[in-house]
């Protein structure tokens, strides 16, 4: 079944292909009252926008929002926010081979064997482009919940990972890696060039941490806190894995060192460690909710890969054009649009049976 | 909002506390005319069961299924089916330390935290005894799935791994820790039974691999097979981390060595490699779906911990009794069944859109 | 797809069927902290009961709720509770004409037309019996909405309808049919004793006011509260048809007719009239919400009856034992509950949302 | 909480206000490979588009929908399809008397309840216009279940009746009713013109049958399809009542007069009456499915009514301009999309459990 909703809710549903007219997303349950403008979800649209340096692909798309719906006399009413965004540069090309020959680590094989066939022209709905309206829900979620403070950033590429003793959240705008390491984002400045220049491509870890969640959001079971984020990230283009707190570094601990001591607090209690990731039993515990994603290298490289065709032939095919060498970097802004959104459902969802 | 039901069309709901007089599942959604009966579901729970060996919870639970509708005649007819297993071993102790202060990183504080008090005995619904419902409602659902096969096993405690080269299936009911290399086995023996003498406690990491599952099960993104997985695995007790195919490693490839090339084959495409763990796109390739799962050591260990009190007074805890020095190796029973229940939604999914 | 959960955050799902060995409900989402024992549940259940006169079935089950989970030191935890009927007065009798004959009017045929088999045992899953647990789901739902008062009573049998000038509530209780109307209930007496003794079933129209309810609650378009009421009654067995407010009426009307003028009130508007049922667009005026739900006869009679068998031949069936002459007048409790559960669940939505 | 997604596997999404710049919806889980183009729904929508006669609002709307995703080479792809209409009309009018006082019987003063302010351009969201998305929604579910024949037509205008006796369904398109009686039509001809230059308004009876459903589709308890289809009915604006079947006459009925008696047939059992409307036991018997829907009058009136501001004072209001003097005219073609898309989403769910 296609499933393109998220949230109980406050939820999203997200539709359009990559070189189809338009792409957009329908925000329904947010509560009314709340100030909302365009100018409110374009300039996350355009921290993730592509074409914006070397390093992301070279599709230019203004990436303009328009709000159809739910808003009025400048507030949200209680009503669907229709969100959409025109398609401009879907270049045209010779899809011939992309729709004859499956490229391996894509959505190609697979759609094909659950519809029985797919538009193929620029990854149709499988494209990274469906993530421009996750960030903007999430820049609607953002208002929903404005006590809670959402950071991301890239904590490695290619396996080089950034020193946390270096660590300036002042660095994270400064440089095309939304990388918190001035060092670190000097080296991946050749490290990602490399990449791109030889039609390679590197896997990223991106980490976010979302400060001012008050203990009590979440739920027991299978609402967990710890769980809508991880189904969240894992539903995000080229995840393959996601942490909370410590997350496998965890198995690695005894009970002793992964203890997070409690002592009294001005607000609620002080905590001396957050190897949870601010997560306890499913429900936060007022410390910072933190989160790493790993994002697998695009699939989309120069050096021809060994596959077959729709008929079961031998070829190979390797991409040419426009792609990110590093997608996980574009993932930055997708990474803290879904934190929001289940952030904002949680909100809700909590304010429902606890009041 | 509690949310206790997981799935779709395949669903189902548990209940129960740790001292309450019984637990259950309702499974609802199952197709109608699958043979069924206690003893389909008693194995995977005698699996599971506590106080088995030294190294799980001396807790002593019969955990004897009853089925309590939805079967007629030795079938399913289609109805909800009703699953319960009576609390037995509900030791009756003095819980006024646990009533009064918060184990840290149990869900002491914060189910305070958002209901306003808590059923404090052994943990109430945030046990790990709820898991006791999901291994029975895989039971139901590995029935739905019979094309697949599924099997977990612990991969890692306490950091150390075992050897891949030294892997067998046949291991993995041999010992106490469902561990497939004997070696590895041998040590934990040691390395456990250390923890667990001491009071202290230990993390492990769980592999699942199902096979059998065919290419088109799954859905794109907000009900990615990936993101499906992810949220069941998460919202088991104690899990940390997620990982699908090669998950973080993956992150650290480049493009070329991440590639799953393809091969034309006798049924469906041969993949000379799986480092996407069998979904591309959220869409499942045909190859066995891999996936990875982090169990933090219990938070219940004997050396005091700081803490603070319901009244917010500083004081500290410590945990005696029965406790799981390693809680991750009840946890493989726990895992197959989640995947299990993941699979069987999936499939009934697929069906109702694709035929 | 079997569904057998109602709502949205406040939810519940039933299990069991009419000759197993219990039935149940599982109500999830619950607010914490609200007093609840299992004498809060069973005097409404001990409304619905059946063989407690001679208008309902002669079946006899004390129908003694037991609560198994959800709640500690008397008050609701927020987590889901257990709530549990054992089945005793499963009379043993010989089935095989039902289990070899449609019943018409019955869910036999379609039972079987969907899953290949059925539970033919006093109907199994589609018996009335299972109306018990909304009954019992119902008593926790008024706990969560303490401002709303639900009444509902027989406004008419077999076409004989109470005098609305006669109307009193007080009466509702000092009859076996819950009639407003002691003239009415007089008559009802030889109408409904007469088709007992023929063996036949007379049909009735049930009506619910539920006031106290806020202007405010409800939503726009597919969770409208007419439309929630509907769904909710049109589930209950045997219900053919649902009105709010002056329903079918009001398409008879004018426009001036059907108008419901406001006037400046002390509390929220002060209405003229109120064709519209307490509620426009969807959601709440303020004003009572009224609800009329019309129960055809009980198909189970005497006078044999054309049908076929499994195997499609011509037979006649005819029903002896214990039925209700006129199912209408048990489900007055059953219209009562299904209300509660509605309101309860918007109650918490609309707070989700508009806090 | 607002809920503007109908349907749990085919389902679809609407947004927009009737003075915003478009309306729209998005389906989601479509089966892939129908063929599908604007031209498919273009006919649906026509035939409720305003302004065709003088008997409905002279708004004047070309509603020429866009598919802006989901459609790849003429076909569905599985994944969402998004729908749009541009508004064209909005009248630029003064809306001062509409914001500032409530229209009785209008969602004027509830939507302000809950939401503390609204959209008061044209009703905002409340508006009928909205149905146009439905009745878009409808067309793609017809081709879901291209098996079932959908008819509904107006049964009564103001009270006055059909004779069914004089029923041919050749008639329903012949005049502005979609009335398939020629003398009510006639007769219906100087009411509504009556009304309309009165400035009033008339209430009306929609009846829709759904011919080729076959047994067994449907579901027990909370998806009962006559509980699906009540709530879906209801959803419509202006609709207060329904009936599946006989519905309130049932409840007028012995046992013996509403039976359906069955009879061995060629295909299935032939039932030789259909006063259950085609369901039992909430499933399909493969008889027509039949229902009978309540439209109020508007409540859109020339007549002042009394009514209050926004601040509690007392005043009136009359509505000039462009309305429906019989809104359930315009009703029949929503009536039939809903029922198209309750029927597509059941067949799929029946797929799901019961293959």
């Amino acid at each position: 079944m296609s499933w393109n909703t998220f949230g109980r809710v406050f939820r999203f549903t997200t539709w359009g292909e990559s070189h189809g007219p338009a792409i957009g997303a329908v925000v329904d349950g947010c509560p009314p009252g709340i100030a909302l403008s365009e100018d409110d979800v374009q300039p996350w649209l355009d921290k993730r926008k592509p074409g914006q340096n070397k390093f992301t692909t070279q599709r230019r798309e203004p990436d303009a929002v328009r709000i159809l719906s739910g808003v009025f006399e400048g507030k949200t009413t209680g009503t669907p926010i229709s969100l959409m965004i025109e398609n401009v540069d879907q270049r045209s090309k010779d899809y011939s081979n992309v729709a004859q020959a499956y490229r391996p680590g894509h959505a190609d094989y697979t759609y094909d064997a659950k519809y029985g066939f797919r538009d193929y022209r620029g990854g149709g709905r499988s494209s990274a482009r469906e993530t421009a309206m996750r960030v903007a829900a999430g820049a609607v979620a953002r208002l929903v919940v404005p006590q809670v403070s959402i950071l991301a950033y890239v904590a490695e590429i290619g396996g080089d990972r950034i020193d946390p003793a270096k660590f300036d959240a002042g660095q994270i705008g400064q440089n095309p890696f939304w990388c918190p390491d001035a060092d670190a984002a000097a080296r991946w400045e050749k490290l990602v060039d490399d990449a791109r220049k030889a039609g390679s491509s590197l896997g990223a870890v991106v980490e976010c941490v979302a400060t001012g969640v008050p203990a009590g959001w979440g739920a027991p079971l299978y609402a967990k806190l710890d769980s809508e984020l991880a189904a969240a990230m894992m539903s995000i283009n080229a995840v393959k894995g996601v942490e909370i707190g410590d997350g496998f570094d965890a198995a690695r601990l005894s009970g002793e060192a992964n203890a997070d001591p409690m002592r009294p607090g001005n607000e609620g209690p002080r905590f001396e460690a957050n190897h949870a990731g601010g997560i306890a039993g499913g429900i936060a515990t007022g410390q910072p909710v933190t989160c790493r994603v790993a994002f697998k290298p695009t699939s989309s490289i120069l050096t021809p890969v060994d596959t077959i065709t729709r008929e079961d032939e031998a070829t190979q095919i390797s991409t040419k054009g426009r792609h990110d060498p590093c997608v996980g970097i574009r993932g930055v802004p997708v990474v803290e649009a879904m934190t929001a959104c289940v952030l904002a459902d949680q909100a809700l969802l909590h304010r429902a049976q606890c009041g």
